[in-house]
């Protein structure tokens, strides 16, 4: 791959993690008006970058997500996230795409967080400021320069990261070519607001959490964190798929227990779930990236009206929801396509029939696939890329 | 009002609660096959019984709900939680009928849980045996029965009330005239199960909940509760009344604060719900009532067949539904609809198109309201009750 030289710059990859780190130098100008420096950023890319630099896909994950969309994460151990869309013959093909995805601003995985060490030796805490989604692109847009892309082929993701999508098509509409918003909104609404809300404070009223500074007590809030990502989960899920998946079915026993074990596999699956989760995560990122989206509302950012957020942007668009997603429901989808229409804007909507919820976009879903597939193939041929080689 | 005057039982009065202390000689059977003796049940009643107890209306109250259906509850000064319904001139016309409504088994003012004293002089905490929503019901028909009442004229209840409404049915169907299940199903979903879970995660993650201990300890597990209460509450909601109500409206504030403070109006008042339930409900009883109605599956204690549960019950049933209800849909409802029509009761089915989610049944909705006095009113003709007259 190719990698810019810039003295600014501080390269590195250790423990499986590449970074890329940017100096005093190159603050990173947020939305609350204060600068993060240094910032490191962890990332990670797939493919080869052509020699024209045309064939760029960045990949934005979601809340608790990585970089590591295609292959196993070094640290976890953990496999790719996404390798129903992202890989060799994959909907975003790594023979033909150079895939690049970054930890995002905020995050526990490389890129600067709370749980990242302050200039002064102790872990940032809740001195980390407060930043938005227009900071996590901000941060992403200064890795993308550094590879020394001008314009991305495309940018996709899902859920949180199909905010950052719409971000970036509004925030730098001349270095989106295509762009890919899945199960998003513009707009983060009343009700999830209010379940961060619960996850926030699950956290919060761990004794453990010491006002965010655990890291520095050894000691890490795992039991708040836990119940968060378990209220979280639910919100993943449909009710359609937790009734398939689990309906009443009891867990390893024939009857219930008259008590407080896990009774039922619904139960046993939620409690994994928190538990999985706390290994890989850190609670004061929880807090941070859920901040960030709760935040987030492209109208409010241009004058009230989302269309403005669009106007003059020359990307093609393709924004996918699921019918039972209801974490963000097909409404929202649409409200930002109507507005991406109404801006005069290239932009397809396809509404998949699933019964997965909100995760449906991490699963098997053929007719999500094939549309997206589909797309990609389209914008790049529109952009001029020959099928099937590499570059 | 009629009160019996066996010996076997001891009615008292005190600090506001009416109870009733069924002895030794009286132990209540739970499902598990444990019994619960000295079981007392705290209840409220309004209006007359008629001189031949033919106008009783049991009212079952919901999760964290209490007997003061209609007047203030003396112990914590908040006002009867169904004022548009139950009182002079309402629907269930406390003019013409003998309304009970007693605190369900487990709960904490008055009847019998887990924060009661054991006879050895310590609480119960997590001593006190699991029970279920039969367990419930079974208390309330030994009341009724101590009430001298051998035929309630009506059962009525919502959400978990609506559950003993529909159990009633099923355990006596004999004693019932006629019964109104609103916003509730015959089994508790897989979601449902998920969403009590991770409030008990959260209490059980609460160092201050002491393996439910707390009370001899003399500090509660607040933080873990309000918590619970946080994420339950969201259930109650449509995500259209949120966003009605708040949308992203902030706090008393201009713009976001950069911080973890509640920047969001849906934010403080998720807060202010968590934190006024702890000051009047205990902890552990919100374990032992949300295991109850994990455990509720009428069809499930029947063989399977949710129509065996209603065979050769006379009684005639109106069932209430709320479009925007997600805790209990109307289609959970209708299935128990199916179920007593496929039992030959005489069953009517009215869904009511509101944006208020489960909470509806609660609040104004005069299209629930008028049917309901409707309902109330042909049954009591077809009792022989006549109108208007205090009996």
């Amino acid at each position: 791959m190719s990698r810019a030289t810039s003295p600014l710059r501080n390269w590195s990859s250790s423990g499986g993690l590449r970074t890329i780190t940017f100096g005093d130098d190159q603050p990173l100008h947020l939305s609350s008006g204060e600068k993060l420096s240094p910032m490191t950023i962890g990332y990670e890319t797939y493919g080869e970058l052509a020699p024209d630099k045309s064939n760029a896909v960045l990949v934005c994950h979601a809340l608790t997500g990585d970089q590591f969309v295609a292959g196993a994460n070094p640290v976890t151990g953990r496999a790719g996230w996404w390798p129903r869309i992202v890989g060799p013959g994959k909907p975003i093909d790594t023979n033909r795409f150079f895939v690049i995805c970054a930890n995002v601003l905020g995050g526990c995985m490389g890129t600067s967080g709370p749980a990242s060490i302050h200039p002064d030796g102790r872990p940032w805490g809740l001195r980390f400021p407060v930043f938005t989604v227009a900071d996590m692109v901000r941060a992403q847009a200064m890795l993308v320069e550094a590879l020394g892309i001008s314009e991305l082929f495309c940018v996709i993701g899902g859920s949180i990261g199909g905010m950052q999508a719409l971000q970036w098509a509004a925030a730098y509409p001349n270095r989106v070519f295509s762009c890919v918003p899945i199960a998003t909104a513009a707009r983060h609404s009343a009700q999830n607001i209010a379940f961060y809300e619960v996850g926030r404070q699950a956290i919060m009223a761990d004794p453990e959490w010491r006002e965010g500074d655990y890291l520095f007590h050894g000691v890490r809030p795992s039991k708040g964190l836990a119940v968060a990502r378990m209220a979280a989960h639910i919100t993943y899920l449909s009710e359609q798929a937790l009734h398939r998946k689990f309906d009443r079915a009891l867990q390893e026993r024939e009857q219930v227990s008259f008590g407080f074990d896990a009774d039922f596999q619904v139960e046993s699956y939620l409690r994994h779930q928190g538990q999985s989760f706390v290994d890989r995560f850190d609670a004061n990122s929880y807090l941070y990236i859920t901040r960030a989206v709760d935040y987030f509302d492209l109208a409010g950012d241009f004058g009230g009206a989302l269309a403005r957020a669009f106007k003059d942007c020359p990307a093609r668009f393709c924004a996918f929801a699921f019918s039972s997603d209801w974490h963000y429901p097909p409404e929202g989808m649409k409200d930002a396509v109507r507005a991406l229409i109404a801006a005069g804007c290239e932009a397809s909507y396809v509404e998949v029939e699933s019964d997965k919820g909100h995760d449906a976009f991490l699963l098997e879903e053929p007719a999500f696939e094939h549309a997206l597939a589909g797309f990609i193939d389209a914008a790049a041929q529109a952009r001029g890329l020959v099928k099937g080689t590499t570059p």
